[in-house]
């Protein structure tokens, strides 16, 4: 079976040297070229960080494509460089797998005629941590027969914001499938306010922040005599490699485009 | 909306007890009667533990169709009683569901071409635990993603075997849809033998025994960098009564025979 | 060695009932009376729920000392008739064994100075929870290294209040030994009210509530690059009684009040 | 307060650059010097890796001692180096820090004597740990009162060897305070060899192995009615500077060798 050619564009970024180095190591995956907007012209191998990784260096995308046969390009750049090059990827009749929550719906609505003119997959994924990812999906399953849950999130105390953003969104998927239900005994009562954590939708989320900590999340699901538990913890950055090689794969597969990564989990 | 009016078969086992008490207090069920090979023409709550619920015992079956209009029979006696009671049922047109790991693949057979016959539904359940049924279809899924999987059963230091049944059938399940994988480093050394654990198709499988504990399972999935555990805590047999009442409402809605509560969840 | 000989009084309660059969089953520990205010001159073996237990009941506290012959009382009535046993039994040369959180400062100083005048031990305890004592217990010593702490605790959703008063008791000992200090980032904000739970100097506590859950909490210490965990899960009443043995022999070795069984802990 | 005036030796491995970074960023601590064999004379914030952190370097320690005022010296070579360094640390009035587990018994005996010879205080840590020591600690304790315990250890998959090192002990310091107990019930079977883990004086232990991890592990101790857990997560080295600091916190109050975190920790 031929391997499948990768060109990665924004290597230099943190998710970019971890796709590259992902493509790199990859049985059946080959780095066909990475587009930078420095560094035109030299070897990857040169770079810093990139020792002993052969591929050309790119600035400009036309020339790229024009230079180099390619199947996928991944796209980690910023949403504005980024919907160009997945734009200018398709008309080149290349798989486009971008890592961006910035494409507005119009965008998206652009892509997906273009995407459907050309007979090609393209996968936009806001999140590739598929850990994340099925840790949503599962409850979202369970909480059509477990509706009373309470969410656990646990990060590093640098982090401003509570509850965590994958908190919220695992509560809205949670409320898309059950129905409003106030949790805890009607007439509880918090004897320190905010004991009782956060309410969406009558489900309780508590935040937890610690120095040590990374990204940690438990869902719980109670029913009379038993419990049942699905947690995430992310320890740092490579896990999201699991979704950008599924995304690789699956890309290769398609003839439409996909957004979000739960789509193409079964 | 009318109620479900059930008759509950075995009500003194400690499975039919909760089972009568989980009709009892579930709005939109109604006790229509309970079978019990005593007790005949007493009312259930002249018996010790049913103090207050109302309801006509019976201890022929068919006597009981006869003389009380019901919708579905949940059966929680014995193999061979309970294949009678069940064929019983789904000729007087009432839906069954039975709780036994005991009947045969010419029993499945049988209850499938009556159960046609008669265009009603029908539920054989070997197991009513919902949280273990779902942590075991999760970890079904998880596994496709991420193959490095291990399983850690606890149990009270009373069991007799190890590894479990549950811990076994979720490995089965796991082997069942990824490919066969040697877990581990090449070179692994145990320096006191068994620290490992079992191995199930290149899974390991850790059973702790410990006084206190009741039943609890927890699937572990590791990746680069981050890990999904999938984990169900069993405190007491009252965790079987999620699964009996969906398996009331399914079976009203159901025109074929379904084997295993897996198949009615989504 | 001779057996230690052990009264109970209030064995119809719910941790008196625990009581009676941890004796009747402890080798070294022989049950030599009960005290209750009913059934005065039966056997306890003929009162519901002691079947097969043989030992005398008084109503009376006098008369029971007077006939019976003994090392131990356990006490597990109320605090107003505890107070009175109590006194009694020193009087006798029994070792007290409490079980109250209702004695006054009074109280306790009263019978501190009726113990070093006899010369033998007494123990006082508002928690028999050995795990729930030792969790608290390192929790304190662990704060010493690692001033960033969270708890989590977890009840079933029919407990009213929150935080609940164990939660409360392990902030204020972990506050006795640490300077205050405002965890989290100083600039961190809640977007949904509550999601950082309630705040005991500092410190935050998280009140999960679940039916199915029982009584459990954990302690988190966060640092650089790692979490150390302090958990107790009490599933049911039975935990008590490690404490319970714990005490009849502690006591017997002691000439001295303890209040507190986290004083007897080493 | 003046400051404590710290020499760190081995800069450039990895313990010790940590090192470096916990001095120069603690309040109370001033980098005194860097005694490394290459780059004699320089500024250490000419090497790589350490911008902005202003420091002599010297190749010779006496050099270093003539030159430099210091009230500690951390050392992070290896035992062979580690042992002159200490001693001539301790000749000159230095109270050292040296992490190592390669000195011998005649090595520590000499260091002992050295050490009461000049009065001052000086710390040999194997692990510098502070999380995993207070796990080991507490569960030495705990089992005094639980004498139930299984450990489950978790490690990355690179690990060659099981269980591990701080697993195996974690047991041995248990079994030094419990009385020998076969756990489990006497008949239990492994239906798959391996399943109950291996076993150092009844107790079990258990070791995974899975992409992803870390270092972890959790001691259990079950007893009617109750789980009482104690888990360390280690997630990057960054956890042995909470060790490293405590270690030259105390060393300034010490007047005696210490061998071993524990024994300054209360």
């Amino acid at each position: 079976m031929s391997k499948v050619r990768v060109i990665v564009a924004g290597p230099r970024g943190r998710m970019g040297n971890e796709a590259v180095k992902l493509v790199h190591r990859t049985e059946g995956f080959e780095l066909a070229a990475v587009i930078d907007r420095k560094y035109n012209g030299e070897s990857l191998s040169n770079i810093d960080g990139f020792q002993g990784i052969e591929a050309p260096v790119f600035s400009d995308i036309n020339e790229c494509f024009s230079a180099v046969n390619a199947d996928v390009l991944i796209d980690l750049t910023t949403p504005e460089v980024g919907m160009y090059h997945t734009e200018t990827a398709l008309n080149h009749g290349i798989r486009p797998v971008v890592g961006t929550t910035g494409f507005t719906k119009e965008d998206l609505a652009k892509l997906d005629s273009l995407t459907r003119e050309k007979g090609i997959g393209c996968i936009i994924a806001p999140n590739f941590a598929i850990g994340a990812i099925l840790m949503m999906k599962f409850s979202q399953m369970a909480a059509k027969y477990f509706p009373n849950v309470e969410i656990i999130e646990m990060h590093h105390d640098q982090k401003l914001d509570a509850p965590s953003g994958t908190a919220a969104k695992t509560a809205d998927m949670i409320a898309a499938v059950r129905e409003t239900k106030q949790q805890g005994h009607p007439n509880e009562k918090e004897t320190i306010q905010g004991a009782r954590g956060a309410n969406i939708d009558g489900m309780h989320i508590h935040s937890v922040r610690l120095p040590g900590l990374v990204a940690h999340q438990q869902v719980l699901f109670g029913s009379d005599g038993e419990l049942l538990t699905v947690r995430h913890d992310s320890f740092n950055r490579a896990s999201f490699m699991t979704g950008v090689k599924l995304a690789v794969d699956s890309v290769m597969k398609l003839d439409v485009l996909v957004y979000g990564l739960e789509n193409i989990i079964e």
